[in-house]
């Protein structure tokens, strides 16, 4: 069994809920779990969808149903004033993290979901991202200076791109050897799968 | 506890696997169902949505998200090569048997899915639909007539009219004293929002 490639997006309310119990699945079935935040609205781009909060009808249920299925999960829930948000910052600092340290960068990933759907603060401006990093004792200036660099920014851009190659087109999606599953509620089919092979 | 309102359309795929546990959830609970199928078409008119087999890269994955699902729960799936279909011939049928046998009217609907989604059949026609009514002992030139009659419209026409104004933007789609519930994969939120009373 290959690691699990977990893609979701930082402005994604029901990725925020997939980041509560990703690490717990892989950690009972004994498998690592491969962290790649993306930005949907490439995605987006390719697949003419539009942000669910803004569809008629279906925007309103969304915003019910993710309240209603974080209070069944226990986690704290804020919709943040800024809706959708650019996450390039919080993508891009992922990157830069992950290159050095993936537990580090994982811990950072959990932090700003946190700060952006537990507490409905922003996190789209590199100051925002960056002080909420300070706080894990990472150096804020050096991150908004990675924010900058062409490597970094080819990191994310290479992993949206592998995601949009692989059929990913929303968040969270699961790929567990090939075989795709979207949406916070298909975890329990992820886990099945890994542990009986698939069905 | 009220009745159950389960909206669904005789086209979509994940209706279908709805309405193989339904009634068992019904009975669980012991509540009653009300089957009230409409139109997606009537209502992507009001939401901007498409047919979701129609989209890139979402489409592909639903089509395999279908067929995997299925095999879980061990029914038999073909996807049918008519796809998406009109169906208000069906429809009619079904509001035409409910007002006479709400029992054979709920049989009539099983079906109706059965031949579309187990056995991959064309059911948009009013031949197709009257012969497969006619395995049940529905009179298959009644059922005909019924399906212009203008009352037997409007029954339709309202159901689906009463299901926009209530929330309703896709298949299946469940009510429960006014708490929307949107696809098959919430049926175990249903469940567990009926035996407990909500969260």
């Amino acid at each position: 069994m290959q690691a699990i490639d977990f893609y979701f997006d930082f402005s994604s309310p029901y990725g925020y809920l997939a980041a509560q119990s990703a690490d717990g699945l892989g950690e009972r079935q004994g498998v690592g779990i491969r962290w790649r935040p993306i930005l949907l609205g490439a995605v987006f781009k390719t697949t003419g969808a539009a942000p669910l909060v803004d569809l008629p009808l279906k925007g309103d249920y969304a915003r019910r149903d993710m309240a209603r299925a974080a209070r069944r999960l226990g986690v704290p829930f804020t919709f943040p004033a800024n809706f959708p948000f650019n996450s390039v910052a919080a993508g891009r600092a992922f990157y830069w993290l992950d290159e050095q340290d993936p537990v580090q960068a994982r811990g950072f990933a959990k932090a700003i979901y946190h700060a952006v759907f537990g507490e409905g603060r922003e996190m789209e401006s590199p100051d925002a991202v960056a002080d909420e990093a300070a706080k894990l004792g990472i150096d804020p200036d050096a991150l908004k200076a990675a924010l900058q660099d062409s490597e970094v920014k080819n990191r994310l851009r290479r992993a949206v791109e592998t995601a949009i190659a692989k059929g990913v087109f929303g968040s969270p999606f699961f790929l567990v050897n090939g075989e795709p599953f979207w949406g916070h509620d298909r975890m329990h089919d992820v886990e099945e799968w890994i542990r009986t092979g698939g069905w």
